[in-house]
């Protein structure tokens, strides 16, 4: 029975069109007609049987219920849906049956079943986090001078830019993509071992047709079947586990900074069933369930790949929930993300207004650098807290206190006493990392 | 979509019904009606309200996957079911549509909702543990005297009997079941606060709301709202995996004893899609995927615990998906491993021979815990490490290696050596525990 | 080599010392000694021999770093340890020697002093737990009347009370620590199997010798043996971790509190290297570190409970780093938060002045409910709206903008609009539901 | 307090040395002795006060556990450290002493020298991971025409040889370590940022003193700070689990190879306390032990990467013991494993005497090929199953059944009926994918 409620907020339409039983069935299938079109090419079937079973494989028609419900007796959906498809070969031309899943294992068809289904979900992924990047580099190029808080340990920090901020998490989801488009091309290779991975079953033939399979499919042939061997898959999910923790960080920023005490950005956001007056962050939310849940999914495929000889029972079974449920998070937090990004409202003027509420309690580290070299730190520290003690007492600004205290002039420089408050005045070198974390 | 052949061993066909759309629809609609029932009963609502929104509280006919689609704006599943009931009502009955969802949360529906669905599941669980249960203890009855190797690192060891092995499965799933039994009846409560968890929306009618809805929908009403503390429902889940990690233990040992070279005991097994001679373990294999899945969804479960203020902003959106994961992965071996102890194949004879061809080497033990007394350990396995290799080199038994050499008449009652390699005469207290495991 | 700094925020004082070397090795120690005197209790040693083995069990003056050296050459730290026990006892009385360790397993010593191990840590926990339940009791009472913000996905919520928010995670803790306590009971029972878990190695007289030896070292006697059955170990990290999960709600829930820009409670906190204005969430820091860790420490525990038949290769090996990691974890959580709570500034002007500064769109709940039974949600929830815009746009609050409506008149009880926004009149059951926690 | 004990299967000697207290110190302080020399190059402190701190910068002496129990109230062990050395120059040069840590943030002096330190453990791992490479490539070509049993769900199927088996592991571990060594070179980047990652203490000359920084410690100059940004980290916390997961394949598979009743492969092994027979997987247990632990660890390591704004209260906090354990872990694994490698016995005898005991039923899969073009697959399979079950009642072995049947000799060729059981003669393209997994 359907579940899309309890996945609501874990997929995307798009991925789970990708990850629908119409869609990795007709993967199945898809994999049974090239794999007789390869041998029929290697003149191990006649080419009536490759056309009889191309023209029976769609997956239109099929019962995926049925077939998933046959799986649970023998632990893979392959036997069931062979089984469908040599019936309806049979019906159609009863010689050409017997060369359905030629010299195949199930988990070849499995496997490569998969392999497909994860290309398809690929570009997907590519275009949202196009999008987003696109989205990020405008908002980062827009507020380059736009000061606001650093924010350490959830305390006020010296200043930065949104821009920067914004440029951290630019360069990250980079690096990000960088290691799920890797590791998505390199899990692009059948499957196609027959029985114990040799291809015994078919002759002196079989690299003929993997490397014809792989070709039909357009996948790489690998140098062997990898049935026990997972780490291409596992790198897969570990990369968007990575890539999804970064979009978890940005939303846990944005959730923050669109507190109503705060309120800095807002994402569009949704409406509450109770209160009128809410704009939840949404997005933020359901990128951050994504986040949360990755990390276990990473955990149960890594757990799964200790598996025994040349094919496995149990940690292959494992597998294809966590995969689908892994990257299908991953895009569904990839595709909010882009979206809240393009609609983000940034209040620059509350950026300003919260770094002046700390009344210069923050440039205190400034004042302490430019007295170290005159009087050490330990006395500078002593002279600023007692500077920051008379500002709290006073209510007056931190500049202010100082400019009260008879040894501050002599220790500061005018210049920097004046302007010890401005934030403009103590961003180091934000902008060129700015600009180096765009170019990263 | 769809995608029942990608959680094809991940759930059953009682507890996909259980978690489907349609189930959850109608949890949450028997919340909203429960709901106006109790306001009613409270003179917060005209009774006429509360039929009418009863009325229209059918799932049938409402559209998932649009309900699925616009969750993902507002982050709850609730607000557009909401919006569809409130549509329904009004249709039917406009005055009364304004009374519908009053003074609950999103969070309230949706909780109570997925508790009301937990509680579903329960019996079915309670049904499989119930039937393994009996159907272990049977086996355990049964082969009560059958002697085979206890195996240890995976290498032999003194004997156990078969009945032994089984009985430590059945004192374990009766202490797993224990868990998930109290947990899910400690799970049995209703949500209900309203946007901070006061109730305050309801006036002075809140805490008899709550109470006549808990009533309504036969769970308990809690101390208070529980909606940012999820550890009961973490209880659950975390029994579940304790529960499935046992399942995994079992079926780790019985595809083990199934390997041809030790065929000790068979599933009916699955069978091969290309090798005739094959019967797979197929259930053992579904078995331990849902023991390599749960340990992350757990992990995913306590890491999304950690939950902001009076409603969180994403921890709870991890929920769902991982919740009914791991309770349907966890029935699915439940009922998986049910059916396989109903029909397995036990092999006395072969585990009889398994222990013959190790040439009584796994007595050495008992010949020098015989021998210690009188001339210490050391020497005793000196001398034991002699018979062995004899026994090695000429290929006779221990017993026999041990009758060749001068000193060992001396040191061993005549008895002892006699039956040195008869497994009935090293058994120790493996009745006894045997039955103490059972009582336990 | 030691690496205390690594650990330095993931145990206490008293924890690090009950998981020291010295303290298993005294552990394993103490199992050998009880050992031997129930051996002798029973006539299978002499009482001799139970009195020179007693006597070597002396933690001091092992070599743990050899012995943990030579535990990688077999797994199990057990067989170096017997060895020089019982190299010990042969220098003291060579006779004695051939009993030490008589008819145990490696797993049988490394089981039980893990248990041991865990009892010494119990009464620990419990202290902390005590003193975080004492003071959290006393703040909520402190704080019954305390109105502040229910905040909801980050977003102001309609008022709580500080008291009912505490009232909250006292239950919660209550809650962990029943659970933490009754599983750490449960884990109390001894190891004692020898080979293959039926005590033939002690003839007749192996349950004899296993309830003496209980007895001896304050363990329950186990129905049986239970080295391939880890669910009662794993059981007490679930709960650890399910306790400190609700440790790190609360340390979010602190830390978001003492934002600058909320600032409504304060933990003593820690200095900054740099910024002298500082006061960092450093204790929430801790404990939300260990609410990061423990989900994986348990996903690995439970990963590892799939073991192989009698004794496990690899699962069970496994154990110890997880175990003791995830018990000091949760034991440094609550030390910290106890420490913390106990010095914990609340700040109730500000909790007031953040519901102010909402300017009453918080209450927007209230009107709606208000207004519902007579013109319906909908429109009750235009006439909010509107009043919210006015609000915002002129600066006024809520309530003088709800007065500049010719309607509301009519439609709210004039004293409900004048107390409109008034924190305390629209607290709903908070404080009910507040006692009802305490008490639970 | 040490815990040796529990870690002994957890780490080496060598990197246990390299995540020691004294270790970490060391790191740290040479980041502070780097800093001062950089400053001064920069001109921002005197070269006087460089010397002094370079001088001042000896982890000899320094008590680690006073710093571990101080980081406890400040959330870092970089706090008390600074106040040590800061104390040590006051002592040396009183003057000096203000210029210590001069700009640095306590995470810089952490995240740097957690970096350092890892690229200490890089070598140790890269030598293991060569000399196992170079075992298993010997064993392999060693064993190209060593025929065994294909194993599939721990069930025979044709047959393979242990050089093509053993080939699988040596392309999976040498992925593994191309990404190990790939995401540990990514690591080796500065942390450099100050108070709010902006660099903004030093004035100007930031980027100088950052780059003269990474010069001075041999570490890449990032294109910024990367204090919440994690991933770098993380990926190569996940390769280490990629690769132990690999091993952890590699000691299942020869764990199971080595049960005596299969008894194909053995480690030099670990002896039992009690059982002078065995011979102990112990090398297997530890490594699978890793492979164990690893997905948990991670699960923690990606669950800290969701940190707040530019420096975290929490997910920090939780890492070292992460990354520590994961790390060693790793390291442990490989070190057993190269070592197990380098002693493992292979007894191709057993190997092919356990192809024969099958009677050849793993052969019906050639002769269902072979007639499958004949006959179809259906009527094959039926052939071949009445085959099987006469070969299984009488007693003989497949081919005899076979031959004793009349129309097999029409539907197979002489010779392949002759040669129907011989495992060289249906080895499919097992030498080719040996030699192309070797050079992959």
């Amino acid at each position: 029975m359907p579940s899309r409620l309890i996945d609501s907020l874990a997929t995307t339409d798009a991925l789970s069109d990708v990850f629908s039983d119409q869609s990795l069935l007709q993967a199945m299938l898809d994999f049974e007609a090239a794999l007789a079109r390869a041998e029929a090419k290697a003149g191990l079937i006649p080419s009536r049987a490759a056309d009889a079973i191309s023209s029976a494989a769609l997956a239109e028609g099929l019962d995926a219920a049925e077939i998933a419900r046959e799986a649970r007796s023998s632990g893979t959906v392959s036997i069931p849906l062979v089984r469908v498809l040599t019936a309806r070969v049979q019906a159609a031309d009863a010689a050409s049956a017997r060369f359905v899943h030629f010299g195949a294992t199930s988990q070849d068809v499995a496997d490569s079943a998969m392999v497909l289904t994860l290309q398809r979900a690929h570009p997907i992924l590519a275009a949202d986090h196009a999008r987003l990047e696109r989205t990020l580099r405008e908002v980062s190029d827009g507020h380059a001078r736009t000061v606001m808080l650093g924010r350490t340990l959830l305390q006020p920090a010296p200043p930065i830019t949104f821009g920067l901020k914004v440029a951290g998490w630019v360069a990250a989801i980079r690096r990000g993509w960088r290691r799920v488009d890797s590791s998505a091309r390199d899990v692009a290779v059948l499957q196609f071992g027959g029985a114990s991975g040799t291809l015994a079953a078919l002759g002196d033939r079989g690299l003929d047709v993997s490397c014809a399979l792989a070709g039909e499919l357009g996948l790489r042939n690998p140098e062997a079947p990898w049935h026990a061997h997972r780490d291409r898959l596992a790198s897969l999910l570990c990369a968007c586990a990575l890539y999804a923790a970064t979009l978890g960080k940005m939303a846990r920023d944005i959730s923050l900074l669109m507190q109503d005490e705060v309120g800095e950005v807002a994402e569009r956001g949704g409406s509450s069933s109770t209160m009128p007056h809410k704009r939840n962050p949404a997005g933020c939310a359901a990128v951050l369930a994504a986040a949360t849940r990755l990390p276990g999914l990473v955990a149960a495929f890594l757990t799964g790949m200790v598996q025994e000889h040349e094919r496995a029972v149990g940690g292959w079974h494992a597998e294809w929930p966590t995969i689908a449920a892994g990257v299908q998070a991953t895009g569904s937090a990839l595709e909010t993300m882009a979206d809240l990004a393009g609609e983000l409202t940034v209040y620059p003027d509350r950026m300003r207004a919260n770094i002046e509420r700390t009344n210069g309690a923050i440039f205190a580290e400034r004042v302490v650098m430019s007295m170290t070299e005159r009087i050490g730190r330990d006395s500078a520290q002593l002279l600023v807290s007692d500077a920051l003690a008379r500002s709290r007492e006073a209510g007056t600004t931190f500049r202010d206190a100082l400019m009260t205290m008879p040894d501050v002039a002599d220790l500061l420089p005018a210049e920097t006493l004046r302007t010890v408050d401005v934030p403009e005045m103590y961003l180091g070198a934000a902008e060129t990392l700015r600009v180096q974390l765009l170019e990263s």
